[in-house]
């Protein structure tokens, strides 16, 4: 096995952490300890679970500067961003204790004996359980919020699962310090320690993905790494659930209205969420539709200038510098597509420049547009220029799905019903007047999409509904009380929403 | 291409519907219109596809004996059975027009605009919405609840999914009345004729999972035809969801003191659910925990008694009647394994007879395992003998999941709360004092399970939230209020239940 190192991107320094990484006995090992730390956690209340998730928080926070530090060391994301970061990861395990509390998410209905027109039925009462131990593969480009202490991990133990996460190799030492930090609050709680445990290397990851107590992966990464991934799955003698969340071209759209509006600030706008940490969100806007004529011009000059005078940014690792460089040369020599604006590159070990090309509708739709529609992760965009709306739509119409479809558009815009109409129909999410970069954690954030986007389109990886993914539902018929669980008992201990004879009843809980 | 031909499984009789199988080209055209279909669904209002689920029910009723004579004449399952079976059906639309009327399943989500302690959210609004044409397998031993006018079928319209159903081949001609029935109440509501559409054959069936416009699959049927059909789904350029319901040897047991309390009722109650439908139920219980002594004894002697006195019946299909044989023939050879009891095979021609036999703890777990645990489809159990709480214990966590547990206790059964914990962990549906046998449509039922139960135990196949499998979520961030569906606007003019800055507020529909 190798040794596990971490890389400064920005001054190619090499650490190690003297560690090897994880055999696939390693692995077996962790899979069999999350398999009874699962059995464990379902034994525990949900008001433990909560005070749970809550004490990881507090342990992060007290964890933070050593932790950004190492983030910053192996990431080069900057110590503002990444202390950002951390304060989303800290709000988004308080958020899930709060969805515990809640405990709508457990779906419980209760449906009492009753002469159904088909006779009598049983009493019956459903809610969902945790499906056990929980695999998660980091992502290189958030260290915290979705890698070790990432949504991933605190819907899946919100869930009352355990996890086993794989490190993402771009930041073993911050993925190290967090899980230690995430353990010692386990272990403060009276909970095992193998509630979360890590694993390193490629290999284990593989390992992780075929390990018979695993019953779920969740994943945020790249669609070749994803797909290979989701096959294994799959292809286990029991398949198990893959929530790969892939990344994808983004459309943004301004209407004509909007050009002739606010050009100047929708050009710099668009440039800011292209070039906002060196392009690498998978919210990324990759294809930004603008209207020929001389309001469009207006909005791409206003962008061309701000790339011009855009810094560049180290990226995350020398690699996936590289492939940013292969993927922007790609783009540029689909014959039609136009270079129009390019930063100097960053100076460091792994910086790279910001770009920004145009095209038209034609060559997008045309013979290379499988090589537009690849994402190329980093700072750059394709702005497509349009004529009028059916132009506009025909393109949109068959563009591959996508996590999230912008528009900007003026108030009662000719072209707004049928933009939302198409952006619902292709992404995850629609936005209006607003750019695809920055996912709230929230009740009604939705992170996901059709294929490319993600490897399902019936699960978001960000926000409440998240912990829908590492549950399954359960019936208990004519199960007398005092061996159902509390949840599910008559009279309602937890207090908890309830769909009882097929009505729904809210919370008792004081709001 | 074949003939599409029925067969009378009691005559032998074979008649042919003047039909061709379908081929690769008639299920593309099929899929091309279904997704069409899809689309022009998607736009109607939630009330307008509630009508057109309660007109389904009332045109199924129309023509109930026309449909309960074809199907007697493909199934020999009986006019009495197939006209509950009919019953079940309708009231199976009408119940998801309430589910529709009601509007909770699109779990609606408004989040207001706030100040987090991330910084400004966005306003973001989630719903649920159809993925696009559902494929469906309808299934051989209920060829009207699970077959074309099933609950797939109508938990896909009420999503506001288009479907193709590939016929089951035992009942060919039920599958065309039940289509024709659909369809002409569809376009008396206005709806296109596509949005229920029938293929025929296996290669259609196959060609079905792989139609590029199909989204998601809904299968009932055995663990080899759905882990085959299951692994194509998932081979696609695109993978979609396979929601297989298997089947599986669902555990049944009987504690000490419940054996002591009711031997006569519990023996021949068994009995009646294994030998109902002639076992043709993939919630029949195929292993059946008796506890060793006198109490446990008089339990076998009246389900011994109840076998020898068995009809007998019909099977679906000569087919299915020989692989019973085998089935049985095959559990028979395990060493340790006794046949206590066999009835006359039914006279006819695919007529087949009750089997019950024995065996003890360590032969099951043994080296025969995998035979034992092998589903049988058809009336025969194996009686399991155990001695005492900890080897029933040991036995019954060493089985593969199932889609149900069955318990028979007492009040204050000191077996209750282990058993109850074994079957939670191992079963979509936890049952005591009563029969697995018998499926309520209702809002709590959930008929799942892990593998081989489910292709993915996260969903239900019957119940009100099955619904779920054909959603997927869409958030809108700052959407204008004319431009976001009626479900999210801010005025909640369908007056459906929604989560509101995380506070679940239930419908405003008067109840």
């Amino acid at each position: 096995m190798d040794e596990v190192v971490g890389v400064n991107p920005a001054s190619g320094e090499r650490r190690a952490l003297g560690l090897r990484e994880s055999s696939r006995d390693d692995v077996a090992a962790a899979g069999r300890a999350a398999d009874s730390a699962a059995t464990w956690l379902s034994g525990q209340s949900l008001s433990w679970r909560a005070d749970l998730l809550d004490a990881m928080a507090a342990s992060l926070e007290a964890d933070g500067d050593e932790i950004v530090l190492a983030a910053d060391e192996e990431t080069a994301l900057g110590s503002t961003r990444l202390g950002g970061e951390l304060r989303r990861t800290c709000f988004q395990f308080r958020f899930f204790a709060g969805v515990v509390r809640d405990g709508g998410f457990l779906e419980a209905s209760v449906d009492h004996a009753y002469d159904s027109p088909m006779g009598p039925l049983p009493d019956l009462r459903r809610q969902l359980e945790p499906l056990g131990p929980v695999g998660i593969f980091g992502a290189s480009n958030f260290p915290l919020a979705f890698s070790v202490p990432g949504g991933d991990t605190a819907s899946a133990l919100a869930a009352g699962c355990s996890v086993v996460v794989k490190a993402h190799p771009a930041h073993p030492r911050t993925s190290l310090l967090c899980a230690t930090s995430l353990r010692r609050a386990a272990t403060s709680c009276g909970a095992p320690e193998a509630i979360v445990q890590l694993v390193f290397g490629l290999d284990a990851g593989i390992a992780l993905v075929e390990d018979p107590h695993v019953t779920a992966i969740g994943f945020t990464g790249s669609f070749a790494a994803g797909r290979a991934l989701f096959d294994r799955a799959q292809a286990r003698p029991e398949p198990i659930p893959f929530y790969g969340e892939l990344g994808s071209v983004n459309p943004l759209v301004i209407t004509p209205l909007a050009a002739r509006a606010r050009a100047q600030s929708l050009g710099e706008g668009m440039v800011a969420s292209v070039t906002l940490g060196a392009g690498q969100f998978c919210t990324k806007p990759g294809l930004l539709f603008v209207p020929r004529g001389h309001d469009g011009d207006a909005v791409l000059d206003a962008a061309k200038e701000a790339v011009a005078h855009a810094a560049g940014a180290s990226m995350l690792s020398a690699d996936i510098r590289d492939r940013f460089n292969d993927g922007v040369t790609r783009l540029l020599s689909v014959p039609g597509v136009d270079v129009v604006a390019r930063s100097a590159p960053h100076e460091s070990a792994s910086g790279a420049p910001s770009v920004l090309a145009t095209t038209d509708v034609a060559t997008l739709v045309g013979e290379y547009r499988s090589t537009i529609e690849t994402e190329c992760f980093g700072a750059v965009a394709l702005v497509v220029r349009y004529d009028g709306l059916d132009e506009l739509l025909a393109s949109l119409e068959s563009l591959e799905p996508a996590l999230t479809f912008t528009l900007h558009a003026e108030e009662e815009d000719p072209f707004g019903p049928a933009l939302v109409h198409v952006g619902r129909g292709k992404a995850g999410r629609v936005i209006v007047n607003g750019f695809p970069t920055g996912v709230g954690v929230s009740w009604s954030m939705h992170h996901g999409g059709p294929l490319p986007a993600a490897t399902s389109s019936l699960h978001t990886s960000v926000g409440a509904t998240s912990i829908r993914r590492w549950l399954r539902p359960v019936s208990y018929q004519a199960v007398p009380d005092e061996w159902l669980p509390p949840s599910l008992q008559e009279g309602n201990p937890l207090g908890i929403p309830r769909r009882v004879d097929g009505h729904l009843q809210p919370s008792s809980h004081a709001q």
